[in-house]
């Protein structure tokens, strides 16, 4: 019997992951130029960090974590997001000492969350997101939400909507708190019985509650923007400002809300409205998280940082009918029939890829025609064909299947001949 | 109190990761021109999938692999190898009905084995490896040796040792396997119990063991060289053929096994002599798999392919003392003073880096001398200088650092002065 892939996890195979490949590349462009370096942290971490940072009253550490007993009898987590273990390398490797700060990093890969696995959600996926650790300037939270907007823009998405609110400074938040428990109180038990824990343990998160969305407690809840104190305020009037100045568009929602204790000031969504997703449909989400730092045993660090699923980008790309510019096509293909040309087809393959040329040859001992055939499926530019005429003269003859040209080139000159013939 | 990396792990900082970036896209480039694509699959499988492949009765299976139990109850296993994977993959993804065969795949990515940690040994360590399924040709046997022994070379390796075996087909290896028995089994009370119970599972393993290496048992045992038959001779002749033909040279070593049933004919690897590592070390290895596809539930598939560490290839960069070609620097740093400057710099930064710049700026509101410190240090080729008179005449001043040079330039051309002058 054979053996199945887990479930809810894919197989990513050639023909889909040249656009991984594209938009992973994109990523690491855009972090190049923004000066963010790459930062690779363990697939599995001590459970104990992920309680700390993502918070140990949340759905992820509640019911989506991969957790396990390792030999040595450590509990273990697969990485369910990326933030918890960048901060702790930070942490752990002293990053904070170093002399170019703000410590600005990204990371890529998989991460981990066991969920009801249904269209463009896996239990395997990857995130690509970066950490701006060790300045408060809202110049930075703009170019972080400058760079998410840049990562879907250049790869060509237009029904983008950025979403931008503040949650304030830790007085901000407090206030806030103090009204949302003095709106909420009277009437929870209209509520759900989460929101009625949440009432107690952290009332901001009853305004993310799925259920009750449409309950009209919510649309009368105070809002956070009311409760900004001054220096808040001037925090997220710089950071529109900035917005502004680089041409990048939002919308203020002061329902956006993250629970954590450590989020505090910027919060934002990119999100797409295009027509192939049906609904409005968030594609990635960040915020600033000072504090956080200080949770997993480092020093007080104010960080902003985001993180967006290559899988959801990928979706929009197709909801918007974006063709990425993925390059196809070798640059030859070596025919060759009987066993001296076959012996030759393998020397001059080797130089030809040597050579920095996209080669390939036959394996199955097929017949001349079959062999043009792979040529012509693999998008050949050049058959070099291997001929007993030809090769007593110690030459080949090279076709170009584009224009149909035809003409015989000695052996030692074919490499030559093709780098300066093929096309980029 | 603080959170640790778990035991055997590492993180992989910036100016390290480049060098993990460097040999990575090496090993993506070279697969390109051999015309290999690449595959992913999850970061774990079904715990059966590696009982089946890798054996139950190996060191990895029964010690070393993280498995552990799903919240769906299933018994999940971290990969340890990735041609179990890949095999996998290909088999439930129907690929061998694909129309360009043989598949010819990569892959490259974070494997998993419990081992106690030592140097240039992790927990987790990644993998680059090729598989080439549905050939028996010897040419790909020889154009998988070859694009390994390419990927050491062209980093610039050079004390490199290529040993070569073949295991024959499954005639030859009975044939061996019957004379191995006939050999060990009068003294096999000499060799430990390891040895002892292989002679019963598998006495081809027992020249594999680690304990009774210098045995003289060993020295006398009969070479499967012996005990190939003609056809797997003349396969193993062509191999050596094509190997020639390329020009790779290669040791035959019949002390070079592998222990698993579908386990035949070419078997390789790649070894270091450089005095840095002190012993000679084995880099990577590799061999034909003819009939691991049927093991997984596939069909019958011959299949060759390997796995190297990236870790222990960057070990042996070091032990030669190669530098890699990492290019360092940025383009340009935005130097800025006062609110009005500040504003200013926020909107160039952003344009610079929409030109496909390398920017930074300050994000500390530090002095102006400590800007131009933060320049040197992350070497930046320009700074561009936003003071107020300059402002005033809507321009800036820009400063070549590495020539000294200065000169005043009008702000909506900055980005033009710095792609025309930039080094490449």
């Amino acid at each position: 019997m054979s053996i199945q892939i887990p479930r809810g996890t894919q197989d990513i195979l050639p023909g889909v992951v040249e656009r991984w490949q594209y938009v992973e590349e994109k990523a690491r462009n855009l972090c190049k130029r923004f000066n963010y370096k790459e930062i690779r942290t363990p697939i599995f971490e001590h459970t104990e960090l992920f309680l700390r940072s993502v918070g140990d009253t949340t759905d992820i550490v509640q019911r989506e974590m991969y957790t396990f007993t390792d030999r040595g009898d450590r509990s273990l987590t697969l990485r369910p997001e990326g933030t918890a273990s960048t901060v702790r390398a930070y942490v752990e490797n002293k990053m904070y000492g170093l002399p170019d700060q703000p410590t600005k990093l990204y990371y890529m890969g998989p991460m981990f969350r066991y969920e009801r696995p249904q269209s463009g959600r896996y239990r395997q996926f990857v995130q690509f997101g970066i950490e701006a650790l060790g300045s408060a300037d809202p110049a930075i939270d703009a170019e972080v939400i400058s760079l998410a907007m840049a990562m879907y823009q250049e790869l060509g998405l237009k029904k983008l909507k950025l979403i931008i609110n503040s949650l304030g400074d830790q007085e901000s938040r407090s206030a806030h708190r103090t009204a949302l428990t003095g709106h909420f109180a009277p009437n929870i038990k209209e509520l759900c019985s989460d929101c009625q824990n949440r009432l107690e343990t952290n009332p901001l998160r009853i305004l993310d509650c799925k259920k009750d969305r449409e309950h009209p407690l919510m649309k009368t809840a105070p809002s956070i923007l009311d409760y900004l104190n001054e220096e808040s305020v001037l925090y997220f009037k710089k950071v529109q400002q900035y917005l502004s100045a680089m041409g990048i568009e939002y919308q203020v929602d002061s329902r956006l809300v993250r629970g954590l204790d450590y989020y505090s000031h910027t919060a934002f969504e990119i999100m797409s409205d295009a027509e192939g997703f049906g609904a409005i449909t968030t594609l990635m989400g960040g915020g600033r998280y000072n504090g956080l730092a200080q949770e997993i045993g480092g020093p007080d660090t104010p960080g902003i940082g985001f993180a967006l699923s290559i899988e959801r980008l990928l979706l929009a790309l197709e909801a918007e009918g974006i063709d990425l510019p993925i390059s196809k096509g070798i640059d030859c293909y070596v025919v060759a029939l009987g066993e001296k040309a076959k012996d030759v087809s393998i020397s001059l393959v080797n130089e030809l890829r040597k050579a920095n040329l996209t080669v390939e040859k036959d394996y199955l001992d097929k017949k001349i025609k079959a062999q043009f055939k792979a040529a012509d499926r693999l998008e050949a530019q050049f058959v070099v064909v291997l001929g007993d005429d030809e090769l007593e003269r110690n030459s080949a003859s090279i076709k170009n299947l584009k224009t149909g040209n035809q003409e015989e080139i000695s052996l030692n000159e074919i490499s030559t001949f093709l780098l300066e013939n093929k096309e980029k």
